[in-house]
């Protein structure tokens, strides 16, 4: 098996896939588009991407290439909580606090920032185009009197020294990863935890009119059916024009879900079903 | 009056600041919390920052800074749609199609994927921080066969010539923008077109059980209040609790949208008004 993600190596993406398929052959890709299309021609046989409060890519793009571009079912989920770590070359490890200038990604340096007001007063910042990349310069150029904040495999695969741990301003941040694969997919190795299962289904109401979305979640609310996420998206055809991305924390059934699906379709919406799968957390 | 944006220059945020407060003096910052911060502390006196779709940002940042960090009412939105261009040094433009190597924000990469696959046939990407930075190194290196992806503004700001218009995948594909302030704005001399108003609402629901979201809509949809967006974000105290964000179409008014926010606190939610504020959106 070959597990396709957006990279670059090192990246938080890269996490969820050494905890979610331990030992597989991996390959990092540039861009969200790069890792689904290499998905769709079979190139690799699972593709891992992350779908909601990343650093490293955009969430719209996944799920708009996901709803319009190709239709892969989603065959998991995992999530990885976002811990920040500065990190120096091993040599400046006892004189890190005299650092002159912090290197990494814009969003990890935006996650960071009381940190970097508070403990090192505001220094300078340079935004590099990932935290791999920042680690990398910092190692290149032990000159340069910088740190880099990135993640605990930055700092590994870069062979710098964490001076802070956790440096990030927001405790209960996390990254959502959605796998996505063309055949079924198994985690027997995976060394993350298990949470539970989702069933998740996009819903197009006939018309824009006030009330239509109460109707629509009327068929999961009598069933009992408990919507965990939802989220209203704009279609291509233009602003204005809105379909529900609705997940439920269950398993795909014979009577429940079909039965609000066969409800929602009488009324004249549109209902994809995108996948029914298990969810895990990574630590 | 002063305003201040994501940075850096000539990106779409500062596109929206042209054309929403033309001839006023703006400030880049470099993070969005550098941007509410000066806010905060009278530095500048509006903040306007990327909440959606954005490709300069994240947008989960806005929205948790805003909402867990300080309390800023919105006084204003504006969308703009996300057009990109390919662009060399102008002593290129004949020979353009022989590009080597294609520099961008990492996202305006993503979203060109299918012209950069089928008209320039896979061509080398590299990513740079922004597109500014992008068109900035097109610019001061000449002798680098490369193009850059970006917008007009970044055009012309950095000298270079756009050979082909409109090479994104989406056609409707937008970013939404807000405007914050400590004061009443004015929009007076703005550009953009006015749209309409909306109502913004953060409710966190009493507890995480099903059907709780159900009867929040029922106070709405009774009183055939529209939703327009509706997005459930997780609370701070960690995974599985919830609030939601909703935004009405239309103006705060005196009776019926104090009357739902009567009744979801009479439930046990707890509901905060994020602004009630006219939305514009430019060419």
């Amino acid at each position: 098996m070959k597990v396709g993600y957006l990279g670059p190596k090192a990246t938080f993406t890269n996490m969820a896939v050494n905890q979610q398929f331990p030992g597989v052959e991996s390959v990092p890709f540039l861009t969200i588009p790069n890792c689904l299309d290499a998905m769709m021609a079979d190139k690799v046989d699972v593709a891992l991407v992350p779908v909601e409060n990343t650093l490293e890519g955009s969430v719209n793009i996944t799920l708009d290439y996901l709803i319009h571009e190709v239709f892969l079912p989603i065959h998991g989920e995992v999530t990885v909580p976002i811990k920040q770590h500065i990190m120096v070359h091993p040599f400046r490890e006892d004189k890190w606090r005299e650092i002159e200038v912090v290197y990494s990604h814009s969003h990890a340096i935006a996650q960071c920032h009381k940190f970097l007001h508070t403990e090192l007063n505001g220094i300078a910042c340079e935004y590099m185009t990932s935290t791999a990349a920042a680690a990398q310069f910092v190692k290149e150029n032990p000159h340069i009197n910088g740190a880099a904040i990135g993640n605990l495999l930055t700092a590994e695969e870069y062979g710098l020294k964490i001076v802070k741990h956790n440096i990030h301003d927001s405790m209960n941040n996390h990254t959502r990863f959605l796998i996505l694969s063309k055949n079924p997919v198994h985690y027997s190795a995976a060394t993350s935890h298990l949470v539970g299962h989702k069933t998740s289904l996009m819903v197009t109401l006939p018309a824009d009119r006030s009330g239509a979305l109460h109707q629509v979640l009327s068929a999961f609310a009598w069933r009992k059916l408990n919507l965990v996420k939802i989220e209203s998206r704009p279609t291509k055809t233009g602003l204005g024009n809105y379909f529900f991305l609705i997940d439920l924390d269950r398993k795909m059934d014979d009577v429940l879900i079909p039965g609000a699906i066969a409800e929602l379709e009488a009324i004249g919406c549109e209902v994809k079903i995108l996948g029914s799968y298990p969810y895990y957390m990574t630590e």
